[in-house]
Formats: structure tokens, C-alpha cells, sequence
């Protein structure tokens, strides 16, 4: 292991510096748990902003050249890239590294991870549940995991050792870990996250399919649909190697989702206002636990 | 008509003194388009504090005792109750006022209140598509309606001088207002507010209802589901309303929606990578067409 007790990476590689691999390595920096940090992409001109801004001391648009020597890589790469992205660097990982990621699916990540990850070499499956609705290096800002959640996933093949450092890198900067089965996570954020884009993006072909007559129906929505779909303006590309990487999971979510629509619509048809008040007000009770 | 060149009514009753009765009293106050603003409600200590707000000059609990004299009386009550607050307060209605309404549902509400509508009173059928999540006297503020879509919905029977003078209010205090048939109205809010209300009923439902093994699945959601299910902390009382009154509209495009979804799950079960960044990106194009 290249953790000491008191959690510090000497070098920490970060696979794709946007809002989720920058905020990482700004917190890490804030909590004094690294030394140097080199970004690595494809965007010449985003590592220079992530230079500029202090996030990252170096970068390389190689992978290979990226992760030499580093203790800790940190991928945060869509998805369906994760496994390509170890195999890339394989060779160049050194004995006894950490990779882990921050994908938001986990069954599939970790599958196709250890198939590719060479001996010697860690991987921790993890997905912290954080974001805005911006992106790229200029969007990372260091609090930006503070108070939120952050799931780890190990099976029975993970390191402990190399588990237990990665835990203390997100509750070091301030996120509150909670590990679990990778099924249980894909099931879960299926259907709090990966669903309700799959509905956004159907609601508002819906809507744009709708006859309004010489009308566009869109032009009359109000801030009740402006919330409602806003992530439908989430990247298509990244979506569809979401729902291709948990299709299991979401297929499922989907299906449950149909059987409960089905219900409204039929308390919609028959006029059973006692139906409607008692599954309208089920979600409501559920959605009142959410704060705002 | 009691309406003369410039627009002025020297008494108006609101019938349900909350936001939307409230914003409009308050804007109307503001434009100088009433001498006196009468209050009808329930809850009086509502009704106290809009007095006490500067929204109304006096208030009554009575129907009736409300609209008497009055030129012009707006109601902003649920749209179940539209007709029969009409038919209670028909024999008290005077000759040549102007009724109008802000129901969210428009061709069972105009069918409904013309049954009831005394001879020699203007029924307009009106929506006004602004509103915040809160709601009651103290949510109110003369600026709700600037730059907000109203929509008017006459038939072959309506006034025409009426309907300038409603279409007069709104404009007045800021709104677009666009004159459209009821069917028309009803199918294009029924695709941009009601279903996204059942849907998002719907999906609170399915997240209550996911297998997360000892976890809740709600406890993981992120400020992307927050977003999306605000509107389903809205009264299921209010929302029964709108479903049964506008149901052969919301069952269409609750159909529609359904045979999306279907194509989106399609897609994910067979892997097809192209149909999703199809669909996914039709939806994108046209969410970006709303700012933000």
C-alpha cells in the first residue's frame, strides 16, 4: 500500500478534469491530502484553465504518461470509457496504485474494470452523488462534496486496505460514505436518477409532438415544467451509455414506473377522485421528505 | 358594460384571496384600474391579513353579500368549484358585470359556467400561466403577472366588449395574453403542466416502491430529482380537479407520453445506441429552447 496512516497521495492522477475529477482534486488539495496532482484529457485548452486555477499542477494528454508513478487515479470519465480507460493504462499504473471512479453506474463498471485491471493494482468502485449544471474545469469548486452522499461498492474481491483509504478521501472532503452491494446502487440511483431522465427526455418529445393547432405547446410552459425538464438538457451521449451500462436496472424502474402510471390513468378515466387523492397524496407525503 | 374607455371598474370582487387572486387585486391596485377591492373567502384571518396587506378594502364570507355591486368579479378558486361559485352567486350578480376566471382547465369550465350564468352577466373563461410554490395572501405581489403568458378562451358566445376589457386587465398589469379555443388550451396545458403532474406523482410512487434492499431509495436522490419532483408536493386536492376536469385531454397525452417511453425502453433493452441519442437529442433540442 502507498497509503500512510495519516491519508496523504504523493502524486494523484485525475482522468478527466471537469466539475467531478476538479472538484476532487481541489478538495483533496484544501484537506492537505496531496501532494501533486496531474490532469490528463483531451482538451489542451481545458488543462490549462484547471493549471490556471490551481487544480492541477501538470497535465498530460496521454493516459499512460498521466498515471506514471501515481498513487491514487481518479476517473472521472463517463461510464462507458471507465474499463477502456485502465486497459489504456495498464502498463503504465504502478504496483500497489488506487483507481477509482465516480460513475453513476456500478454493476457493469466494476465487471468490466477487473477484467482489464493489472495485478497488484486497486480498483474501488464510487459514485458520489454531486453535481451542478455546469461543467468543465472553470465549473470545480472545492465544497462541492461537502454534506453530499458518496457510495462505495466493493465485492468480495476488493482490498480493504485500499477501500478504507478511498472512504477516508471522501469523508475527508466532506462527504458522508455509505457502501453497499454494486446491485443495490444501480438499482437505486436507477430509479432516483437514471428514470427520471429516461421520463424527461420522453415528456418532452411528448409535449413537442402535441397538436396545438398553428400553436407550439412548449411556448405555454411555466416554471413548473422549466424545473421539470431542465434535465433533459443533460448530454444525450452520456445518457445513452448510462442506460446501455445499468439497462437491467432502469428496464426494471421503467416497468415499475409504467404499472404506476397506468393506475393514474385509470383513476383519471373511471373519475375515481378517491383513487386520485389517496396516489397523489402517497407521493406527496414521500416528496415532503425532501427538503424544497 | 360597465367597463368605459379607460379601463376602470369601481368595484371588484375576488373570489379566493390567495396568490393568484391576490397578485392580480394587488397589480390592478397598481395600474390604477379600481376603486374598490372586495375580498371573498373562507379563512379569515386570511382574509385579515390581505386588509391588512393593502390587497383588499373589505372582505366577506359571503358569496353572495361579496359580489354585489360589483363590476367586474375574478375567481381564483379551484376549478371544480368555477360553476358552482357561479350559480350560488347568480342572483346576486349585477346586470352587465364581467365574470372571469384563472382555472387551469378551460372547456369543461366555460361548458359548466355558461349552464349557470345569469342573462345580461359576461362569463371569460381566462388563465393566467404565472404562480410560485407558496401560496395565501401573504404569497402575493403586484409583479406575478409581468411578462407571463394569460391565455383567454371565448367561444361564439362571448362578448366581445367583454373579452377586451379582461384581455384589457391583463395586459394592464403586464401579461402576453393570446386568445385561443378551449380544446386548445386544454391539450396544450395538459401536455406542459398536467401531465408532467401525474408523471411526477407517478414517479415519486415508483421510488417509494423500489427494492434498495435495507436502504431507501428516495434517501439518494440528488438536486437533479429535487428538481423534478417539486411539483409533486402540490395539493393532490387541487390536482384530483384538474385530472377529472380535463380528462379526455390528459388521458390522450398521457398515451402519447406512454408510447415514448415505450420507444426510450425499447431502445435501452435492444442496446440501441443511435435510437437513444436520436430521441434523447430530439428532447434536448427542443428543453433548449427554454432558457434554463
Amino acid at each position: 500500500m502507498t497509503v500512510n496512516n495519516d491519508l496523504h497521495f504523493r502524486k494523484v492522477a485525475i482522468i478527466g478534469v471537469g466539475l467531478i475529477g476538479g472538484s476532487l482534486a481541489l478538495a483533496m488539495r484544501e484537506q492537505g491530502l496531496v501532494t501533486e496532482v496531474v490532469g490528463v484529457g483531451r482538451g489542451v485548452e481545458n488543462l490549462e484553465k484547471a493549471i490556471e486555477l490551481g487544480i492541477i499542477d501538470s497535465y498530460s494528454t496521454d493516459v499512460c504518461e498521466g498515471v506514471k508513478d501515481a498513487d491514487l487515479v481518479f476517473l472521472a470519465v463517463p461510464v462507458l470509457s471507465i474499463a477502456s480507460v485502465i486497459k489504456t493504462a495498464a502498463g503504465s499504473l504502478k504496483q500497489g496504485a488506487i483507481v477509482t471512479d465516480g460513475g453513476s453506474v456500478k454493476e457493469t463498471v466494476l465487471r468490466d474494470a477487473k477484467k482489464v485491471l493489472p495485478g497488484g493494482v486497486h480498483f474501488i468502485a464510487g459514485h458520489p452523488i454531486a453535481g451542478t449544471e455546469f461543467s468543465g474545469a472553470a465549473a470545480a469548486f472545492a465544497t462541492l462534496y461537502q454534506g453530499k452522499k458518496c457510495i462505495l461498492t466493493p465485492d468480495s474481491d476488493t482490498d480493504a486496505e485500499a477501500l478504507s483509504a478511498v472512504r477516508g478521501i471522501w469523508e475527508s472532503v466532506g462527504s458522508i460514505v455509505t457502501e453497499m452491494a454494486p446491485k443495490t446502487h444501480d438499482a437505486i440511483l436507477g430509479a432516483v436518477s437514471h428514470l427520471p431522465h429516461v421520463i424527461a427526455y420522453a415528456l418532452v418529445n411528448t409535449v413537442d409532438g402535441t397538436d396545438a393547432g398553428d400553436r407550439t405547446a412548449i411556448d405555454y410552459s411555466g416554471g413548473g415544467f422549466k424545473d421539470f425538464t431542465r434535465i433533459a438538457s443533460s448530454s444525450p451521449d452520456m445518457w445513452k451509455d448510462i442506460c446501455l451500462m445499468n439497462k437491467t436496472a432502469i428496464v426494471d424502474v421503467i416497468e415499475g414506473f409504467q404499472r404506476e402510471l397506468e393506475t393514474l390513468k385509470d383513476h383519471i378515466k373511471e373519475g375515481n377522485a378517491e383513487g386520485l387523492i389517496k396516489d397523489f397524496g402517497r407521493a406527496k407525503k414521500v416528496r415532503d421528505t425532501i427538503k424544497n
